[in-house]
């Protein structure tokens, strides 16, 4: 029997804060992997932080070095994967979207100031290492430190926000062995809708 | 600087063994994340179990339902990237490689036997679970439920083993901060070797 609910009320986002509440004595409770899809058609996975919901959205933000692979990922396949397994309650979220990424050159004042907002809302210790040698690429014995970075100085070029907007959810909570799975469609009107449907596990 | 060392070798395998040591106090620690590639392009990640290394292999064993949407996505694209998180110890793998599914319609001798080695391998219990209905479908409110099986009893139909053989690693320590690229590549005689790279974090 599917339900079925409004855009603003995602069904499976309080099932999730809830998660996150319940797991937060734990440092890597934030931490989810997000799988992507290369220009050679490969997948590609690698962990990361979460950032926190835009406000007022479902939108779940994503800091990232913009000469990362997930970048180039990205502009081939925007869409990603999150698995989130939170190893305390043992529920799984996998978590289905569209990333939107805002970078440097976007050209869109509103977006640049949710990267901005997104750039102090970080340590000064985590920015730092958005001013460091180029990740992934062969390391030099010789590196140059940045240790000080002025706190009030806005993001740098590296600095990239990634929003995913999540179009399909699957939750398992492996204690109660109980699967849900989540969708959103459109209405005639074309408001965006969530179906919730159990699904066996 | 590279190194090289000779598949037999693996060097990241001797870190992947020392990790999985220090960790092995948490249940979650034999639990990664799985991305693959669906046939219409799109990521998908979820969470596996461990099932240790092929005998006197590099190749990681992973134990699947074979009415599973990852079959149909590793029929499509049969490659696969681990991300396996170590949560006592900060270290992060991201393994990739060309992945072999073992069914019970494999026509190699060698591979069922495998197949059925690791079917043994795993406790009653865990194999109720390819007894019961298919995996993300919905749920009927009335379903048949397994309690019991022999024991004995050889591998049912759903029951498929998949076997990793890595072509990459990236190795992360978080602790340390330091990060090191494993590659294969293949000498002029055709034997393939690894080559190690320290590259940023």
């Amino acid at each position: 029997m599917a339900k079925m609910s409004s855009s603003a009320t995602a069904p499976w986002k309080q099932i999730l804060l809830k998660s996150i509440n319940s797991n937060s004595h734990l440092k890597h409770s934030t931490y989810f992997q997000l799988a992507t899809v290369e220009s050679n058609g490969r997948p590609s996975n690698r962990t990361v932080v979460f950032r926190g919901f835009q406000d007022g959205t479902n939108k779940i933000q994503i800091n990232t070095d913009s000469r990362t692979h997930k970048m180039d990922d990205l502009k081939h396949c925007p869409f990603a994967e999150v698995c989130w397994y939170f190893t305390e309650t043992w529920e799984q979220f996998r978590i289905h979207g569209k990333v939107n990424m805002i970078d440097a050159s976007n050209s869109d004042p509103d977006k640049l100031k949710q990267r901005e907002t997104a750039w102090f809302a970080g340590s000064v210790r985590s920015r730092l290492q958005y001013l460091g040698p180029t990740p992934g690429i062969p390391s030099l014995d010789e590196q140059p430190s940045h240790d000080s970075l002025d706190p009030s100085a806005g993001p740098v070029d590296a600095f990239c926000l990634l929003l995913l907007d999540p179009e399909q959810v699957d939750y398992l909570n492996l204690k109660s062995n109980e699967r849900l799975a989540f969708s959103t469609g459109r209405s005639f009107n074309g408001e965006k809708f969530w179906t919730q449907y159990k699904v066996n596990p």
